[in-house]
């Protein structure tokens, strides 16, 4: 199989990264992609810096060994606390969604009083914090840990009562500080956008890092000759660790379209890969 | 060691079942105790019964092999899936908390209409519903999922009006059929009570099957000789396969007291157990 017709491959702790896999199909629409979804594990944002890391080299030691050209870390607390580990043990190129989703947020705000909403290990890890310090020195970066919005999320329930009130607890603090652009630090958090939207008022703007995200797969891609020109339809593969009873109902929900070609593999294989 | 001071070992899929940790140090004082949280891949109530299984029966053997007389499922989804596949592993008794908890709601209902709220893992195997038409065949039993709860309790959001919408949306429909006692099938309920008491009203009696398993502790080792007599002050220690930063004080406040002896143990090590 040519390089260009290697698949792009993702990983996240669950379901949320198929917000940002979304993103990648949209922009990218000729690639073929390959998904892991560390759904026996799920969450890391609640775990600890070390547990996240063993979790995140053995995902991407399983899609390098599926054959990949690139490898997207398609959550963000992993991205915070595990990118360069992944980086440096395997050979194509990682790129997680914080760097990408930093960029962005510079790029669109005026004040550069920025907001960041994610995980508790997300937040902890200031990531986003230096990232964003060391793109725009005099920036002013508030963060927020929003725990309770992965199951809302996953719940379906943007725009719900209970949604609206844990979504202005937690933006106060942001909103005091009057940011104008508010990263959604967490791959689940897009699916309350308009929640967030409606809450933060009409002069925030809102980040999904998976746009971003998605832009610069294609630029690294585009740079170094990868891009798939082949005119067949894509193939999207998904590997699960674990195939909960709602996976399929909330993830399509994540992706946007139905889910196909589900996989299961099991954890024990995984540890026994790295 | 005489076989009466071992201790009772306790597991859980994290934190959650500190509070039934709780209850049997407050009903068993003189007892030593070992609990095993598996917060490295918390939660189990939205994973499949075939990975709660898996896992249980790590748990399971981890404890036996620090040397336990008796060990207690404190988590309703594993006590849902798992029971009789660690039954069968171990030489020392094993109880969950299903069957004590509608033990207690028969013993309690008037009507013999009964609530059981859990996570979506312990309502789809229908054990409870199954253990209590058991126990007696006429009753009525309705069961609903709360997933969001699992993170409202955590984050310590009793009373908070988020908790209260929910608490109000998931309880509708089981007060629809005027039930007279609602179990509290999950090990992170009991400390969003006071809204649940509140929201269902002076006439629900609320079940923690926490405090009848701890009962059915009692009463097991009573029979078998096997009650701890010592009068030094018990030992309880705390295993957890991570520490995530914020689990003393959650923990804490699940186990309604400070926790100390807290020791770390490797998942790789728990899966070379089996």
């Amino acid at each position: 199989m040519a390089t260009q017709s290697l698949p792009i491959g993702l990983f996240d702790s669950g379901i949320g990264g198929l917000s940002v896999a979304r993103r990648v199909m949209e922009l990218l629409p000729r690639e073929n992609t390959v998904y892991f979804g560390d759904t026996a594990r799920v969450p890391y944002g609640s775990k600890s810096a070390e547990t996240v890391i063993g979790y995140s080299q053995q995902a991407a030691a399983f899609l390098e060994s599926l054959g990949v050209k690139m490898i997207i870390i398609a959550c963000n607390t992993a991205s915070a606390v595990a990118l360069k580990q992944v980086q440096s043990m395997v050979s194509v190129p990682v790129i997680g969604v914080i760097e990408p989703g930093a960029q962005a947020a510079i790029a669109q705000s005026r004040s550069h009083v920025i907001g960041v909403i994610g995980t508790e290990g997300t937040v902890r890890s200031h990531s986003y914090q230096h990232t964003l310090m060391e793109l725009a020195p005099g920036a002013h970066v508030y963060a927020q840990a929003c725990p309770v919005f992965v199951s809302l999320a996953e719940e379906g329930l943007d725009h719900h009562p209970a949604t609206l009130i844990m979504t202005r607890e937690y933006l106060a603090p942001l909103l005091a500080r009057s940011i104008d652009t508010l990263i959604m630090g967490c791959t689940h958090y897009p699916l309350l956008a308009p929640s967030i939207q409606e809450v933060a008022g009409p002069n925030v703007t809102l980040i999904d890092p998976g746009v971003a995200t998605a832009m610069q797969a294609h630029a690294t891609l585009a740079g170094a000759g990868m891009l798939n020109d082949s005119d067949s339809a894509p193939r999207h593969d998904y590997y699960l660790s674990d195939l909960p009873h709602k996976f399929i109902e909330v993830g399509s929900r994540f992706l946007g379209k139905p889910l196909h070609h589900v996989h299961r593999v099991m954890v024990d294989d995984l540890t026994k890969s790295v």
